[in-house]
């Protein structure tokens, strides 16, 4: 079954994998490079979609200095056009719609071919920044000219531990035309079942079916990398920081962790029949830590029922 | 191995029963008919020791209705001497310091039969109360007058998660004497494992051994008893809320929610080789409660490495 049909009949229990493209200042012959060393790693994992990130600059949401620089990155819709189009699984390209005109989005949308492309379109990220189109109008745009294109929407628990209301937005998303959530990175595990459970009975009080939760994972290789979850804004518990901290092999230890916190979370929402996704990402460009990310997804893929 | 062995070895692995003395206006035979039945349901279970709680009225301590009346109930130490004296394991007795003048504990210190008889110390509830002796002085009272005397101490999760310092204050109490933890009531499996680990890590920064940590659980067998967790302190998260408002069953449930965090606990505490107890209560009076209570401690037993 095809991912978008796993979403679309609220199955789940599919595996994505998910890219930041390569800096703009990359050369397209090095991007292409990129590009193939990704096919090579990705292709035996056989997964059933990828996604490609569109990365802002976040430093207004976070006064902290940011753990390793930002430089920008290729669009994504970009990328995938010039240097990934014989990709052969669907691929769910982000878009930050405060950064595109509403023209923009309409051309971009238009010329999709859904049954090759999805979307997930992401608000901004502050409110001081200046915003060329809000989440909410890119949403009624999508809904105008390309209702076939699935789109998907940010799902954020540790937003849900600070106000717990986060599953009120995901109502309001999903009524907005949104057929599956991605969260960011999870290492805390009782926030996202928080958020599904909440969730879940939400809809249930409402006569709506849950949609899709993709829950993200990604390993952490140091120190410098958990401090950059952090700013990013995952909740890393103590105990999982203390556990990395003194690990022998800090890598090893965090792929054990998130194995165990994926798991955790597909068994609670096949129990609370809410349909999931798996997402594995590597939030550090280093290649050991994307090659332990590529060995998660690896290990996750025979874990869920495809 | 008796409960003191295992503690001074720090061994752990034991399994306790905690229990609220009857209401300080129950006729004497009333108290002992309780105390039989409590003899008749305990006996079976093989425990390592028995704690009899010093309840004190906290309404200072939260400016929130309580969901259960406050009836001051019998001193532990009374119960225990007129209506429990057969009783065949260790007893931990709890003292809520602030109540006692000096002399009272240094008297009642004295007379204990340390092989029978282990006591726990509990500071005031807030900065407002009238304070007849406080935790740093009983303990050293005990130092003094009865240094054989098993003495423990309490240990917040919550507290831990607000203010990220309670291993700091564990380290301590264990300086001052203390030679075991006992937690309050156990639903945020989260922040035990932050606060063990965070004390485990500390002592080994200290050169010290880290000493048991009892962790307590409790069934919920309706929504008041759950609100009545939550006036306690305890903090109970979203989705097991949500589970035991949405259960057929919520004793049942709950029993299950208990058993897997008692048992994520242990195991994670043997990963960490910080030695661990099992204590069990029953927050409520009601029986059906108090019987699955029984059948937690009972199922938790078998777990136990004794």
């Amino acid at each position: 079954m095809d991912l978008q049909r796993r979403i679309t009949s609220l199955r789940g229990e599919f595996l994505l994998f998910a890219l930041t493209p390569p800096r703009l200042s990359t050369a397209p012959e090095k991007a292409q490079e990129i590009a193939d060393i990704t096919f090579e790693r990705l292709e035996p994992l056989d997964v059933d979609g990828l996604i490609l990130y569109d990365i802002d600059d976040e430093a207004d949401r976070n006064p902290e200095e940011r753990p390793f620089p930002f430089l920008p990155t290729m669009d994504p819709a970009n990328y995938l056009d010039r240097h990934l189009e014989t990709w052969r699984t669907p691929v769910v390209v982000y878009r930050a719609t405060a950064k595109y005109t509403e023209e923009e989005l309409r051309g971009w949308i238009e010329s999709q071919d859904t049954a090759t492309r999805m979307a997930v379109f992401v608000g901004a990220s502050s409110r001081e920044k200046p915003v060329a189109t809000t989440l909410r109008r890119a949403q009624q745009l999508r809904a105008e000219v390309g209702p076939d294109l699935l789109l998907g929407a940010v799902a954020i628990p540790e937003r849900h531990t600070r106000k717990a209301d986060e599953h009120l937005g995901l109502v309001a998303k999903q009524k907005a035309g949104c057929s599956y959530f991605v969260t960011q990175v999870v290492y805390d595990v009782n926030a996202a079942k928080n958020l599904a459970s909440d969730y879940a009975y939400e809809c249930n009080d409402r006569g709506l079916d849950p949609i899709p939760l993709v829950f993200t994972f990604s390993v952490c290789g140091s120190m410098k990398t958990l401090q950059f979850l952090r700013w990013l804004g995952v909740d890393v518990p103590r105990w999982i920081e203390n556990d990395l901290r003194h690990a022998d092999d800090t890598l090893d230890t965090s792929l054990e962790h998130a194995e165990a916190t994926a798991l955790e979370l597909m068994s609670f929402c096949r129990r609370l029949g809410i349909p999931f996704g798996i997402n594995v990402e590597s939030v550090s460009i280093r290649r050991v830590e994307i090659e332990a990310s590529v060995r998660l997804a690896e290990r996750l893929r025979g874990k869920l029922a495809r």
